[in-house]
């Protein structure tokens, strides 16, 4: 014995959610049915609109439902400058960050062969057409420091070559109010390779 | 500079859920509208499905989309024991640990002045017609060792005592495989007063 057919597809269907296990879902299941069917009603109707009509930005390929997404649509943003990131979220911490101007290219994932990602599912060509036709002064790849990340950028600058455009990658070190005792072997060799000089040769 | 109206909104609802802040909201819906817009519709419909048609089993109060759950319709469970409880997830731990046959009553909550919920939303009504009308021998009360669970407890046998049936409450002390050393100090005070004898007196 245990729950009615629907209250068990509910809390399957809620397993879908990323770090949800059966319990949680349970959880959110009775949750919402005993407490609050309005909110239950509301988020329905919201995923259906968003799996329905979230698309992709024209331009920089993010997540939105309008055809160029704000950033994109922006008159203040620099157009010369072009930063590469691998999901919308990514965006999100860099503007939550400051200080960049720029615009942005979404990638919405690495290249992975093993899980049948190649490079026409990142945009790569759109990006190369992009890159070549407007004003880009600079690309900045800011794909993730992981094994994909890596191949994606590598991936990325080889394509790029031909157009002339400096590309750079962001720096990878030390994380501020990180103790050097806590740093992993990878990230200090990663900062003493990319170590920068603070005063004149002599 | 943000996410789209659309989802900023799902990301908004998606905290509706139990235990869900911001950025596991945010992680959650990125993660069907990069990957499983499918399963986001699936879970939509069942959503909104849930919401619309699980109500309550006439008998027994859990939440059901039928008019009698699976245990009040079952024509193997003992009409004469009765278990009380506060959540249909409560039933379902008992269900899972077996051994117990009879019968379940959900209160669906517990006596809570401060939030407004008197006997009336727990059904105490609709318990006592029943405990008096048909043929039950025992009530078992199942209730949160919580404050708000025994004054749910005491409130009920006061309103089952007219009716002569023995009511009983189920043990609490120390759990099975917990050690003497961690278990908190009100367990070990009821498990001393609940003491059962194992030998006979001389």
């Amino acid at each position: 014995m245990s729950f009615s057919p629907l209250i068990k597809q509910l809390i399957e269907n809620l397993q879908c959610l990323p770090g949800v296990g059966p319990k949680s879902a349970q959880r959110m299941a009775l949750h919402l049915l005993e407490r609050d069917r309005d909110r239950c009603r509301q988020l329905a109707t919201t995923l259906r609109e968003a799996a329905d009509t979230v698309s992709r930005c024209d331009q920089c390929r993010t997540l939105t439902e309008q055809s160029l997404c704000d950033i994109c649509s922006s008159a203040r943003r620099d157009e010369a400058l072009l930063c590469i990131v691998e999901t919308p979220a990514d965006v999100i911490a860099i503007e939550q960050a400051g200080g960049y101007r720029g615009k942005y290219f979404v990638l919405l994932g690495h290249l992975s062969p093993i899980d049948g990602i190649g490079p026409e599912d990142l945009g790569i060509d759109a990006l190369v057409k992009r890159v070549e036709k407007r004003g880009v002064s600079e690309v900045i790849l800011a794909t993730n420091p992981t094994v994909e990340g890596e191949a994606t950028a590598y991936f990325i600058i080889e394509q790029l070559r031909s157009s002339g455009v400096p590309v750079s990658r962001i720096a990878h070190g030390v994380p501020l109010g990180g103790e050097l005792e806590f740093v992993d072997g990878g990230t200090l060799v990663h900062a003493f390779s990319g170590r920068t000089t603070v005063t004149e040769s002599p």
